[in-house]
């Protein structure tokens, strides 16, 4: 089957990888209708993360199954699915806490590489979420948002409790961001506050439900935040970069009490600890448990309530994957779409 | 009025003050009855915070209203007070939100220094909460105990969300931290592992409620929490130290989405970004917003239902506060009860 394989960064190939085959009777294999380029992708394609060798790339995706193990009892093959970019059993303890994303059997479906015409899903019945009947073709960019950047956004806006009667300030206007605007709004929140400077990033935020655009950053954005929250500081802060300034924006951002969601990989970042005891923010976030809100999401999507697929501003096939590459590397575009 | 001054690292002396008055219409002057001596209180006796010149200490105090200003309507002169380490107003929207530690006109107490036979109390009608009646000697420090150690170790179980079916873990057997043991009790948590090393602190750990006793620290600390989890973690972590190695043993006690509880002043602490990520905790902690619990707290103690005091291992007479300091900076004792 064809597939992305990182060689060296900014070395993308797209070419022939072995088939997916059931291995565990928990297994699925699926052929993978929709994928995607994550932020996370660029960390090592620009060299930032290294890797070991020639690496699979990819953990979105949407797919129909094709093949499934001796012990899977949720799903049939033909089933439309949806995955996240971690498998997990759904049933251990800490799964049935809501954070599959950190199931003790957990396995990151970065290692397998969803970049790709087909795709072997460890833990199967856990993992995978059918859509009701077939997903259109317009459906299917929304439903392949669910898998990560949807999910992730709607965990930061949960994370920092967004919700009625309370102001949401979000820290990043990448997909993550402004799909964090979409839950906030769809959880309720009164005021949304959208930091970006790009104009096209801004009229998504204000499609998706923002209410106020902030052009400012750094402690000129945290000002600017403090003077449309009557000098306390925004109850919500959804931190969606991963940065040292984005994190202390962020923090600085919400009131004593208030907060914090931050979703954003924090590479070389350092969290003074004086600074976040005087904060008195509750701070929460890491790798999103899209797992738990799946179900949620793809209801509403499948009822036309939500189109968080309007972050792809470019669709490619599979075979030029690499222009999408370097299309998000250089900000040509903020989310690709692969088709497959 | 006698009262606690500190000249320089070390050099504490009980001398004549200046009697406080009234100076806003919002104030009390209140005589004390009973104060303490803080771990806090040691960082400038210790040098290691600087002070500017000779500073009166203390922020703890039980005591009687002597006189209120003219806008003062809750309070009558005559009546048994107890307060918290931060005057509030406890009407602003951050107050009405239950973090009155940092309510938007909050003065701290440390400001005043409460080892003293009277203090000025800003924002009295916010700040000081009666108790029914007239206290007895012995409930005197348990009410005590409330103003600070009981309120911090109450506010850190909270942010851990220790409550039923949850396992707490307790890094740190100062007063502070035995106190959340005893707090987490109450919040009607399953199981509480106190991290101590000391035989008369792990008994009042017990006594306070502590299911399990661990004494290693560090790494290995967190280890024996893992076994004694089921490999997954604490759900609830409280932090009572305010280290390095605190925070990070705290953060790797408590299971993914757990909730960790911090309240140890965060000196030099710096946490890692990545490795905050990826424990996938909760964190909530700062200056505890005691105020919030002071009604529920001075009800439990005058039921007779809990008694905090039994944290002071040491009471001495006002005029030998210096002493006080002394085996508190020795570890002689615990925690300190000055008679006034």
């Amino acid at each position: 089957m064809r597939g992305v394989v990182l060689h060296a960064p900014g070395d993308v190939r797209v070419e022939d990888r072995a088939e997916p085959a059931i291995v565990e009777p928990t297994d699925a294999v699926i052929r993978i209708t929709a994928t995607c380029i994550c932020g996370s992708d660029l960390w090592p394609y620009r060299g930032i993360e290294k890797i070991g060798g020639p690496t699979p790339m990819g953990h979105e995706y949407v797919g129909v199954v094709e093949e499934i193990g001796s012990a899977v009892r949720a799903l049939q093959v033909g089933d439309h699915v949806v995955g996240s970019f971690f498998a997990s059993d759904n049933t251990c303890e800490i799964c049935r806490a809501g954070y599959q994303s950190r199931c003790v059997h957990n396995v990151p479906i970065g290692s397998i590489g969803t970049q790709a015409e087909r795709a072997r899903i460890p833990l199967a019945d856990g993992t995978l979420v059918p859509v009701p009947g077939v997903p259109t073709d317009a459906q299917l960019p929304h439903l392949l948002a669910a898998s990560d950047v949807l999910g992730t956004g709607w965990f930061a806006a949960v994370a920092a409790e967004a919700g009625p009667g309370r102001t949401v300030a979000v820290v990043g206007d990448g997909a993550v961001g402004l799909l964090g605007v979409l839950a906030a709004k769809q959880l309720g929140a009164d005021r949304i506050i959208a930091m970006s400077r790009h104009a096209d990033r801004q009229a998504l935020a204000r499609k998706f439900g923002a209410t106020d655009i902030v052009e400012e950053r750094g402690d000129a954005g945290v000002a600017r935040i403090r003077e449309l929250t009557g000098g306390l500081g925004a109850h919500s802060v959804i931190e969606a970069v991963g940065t040292q300034e984005s994190m202390q924006q962020a923090i600085r951002s919400a009131r004593p009490g208030g907060h914090v969601g931050y979703v954003g990989v924090t590479h070389d970042v350092q969290l003074d600890g004086m600074e976040l005891f005087f904060s008195g923010v509750h701070l929460h976030g890491g790798p999103a448990p899209v797992r738990r809100f799946l179900p949620d999401l793809i209801e509403l999507i499948m009822r036309g309530e939500i189109d968080p697929g309007a972050v792809f501003d470019l669709a490619l096939p599979l075979d030029e994957a690499a222009e999408g590459y370097r299309a998000m590397d250089r900000r040509r575009a903020t989310k690709v779409l692969l088709t497959v």
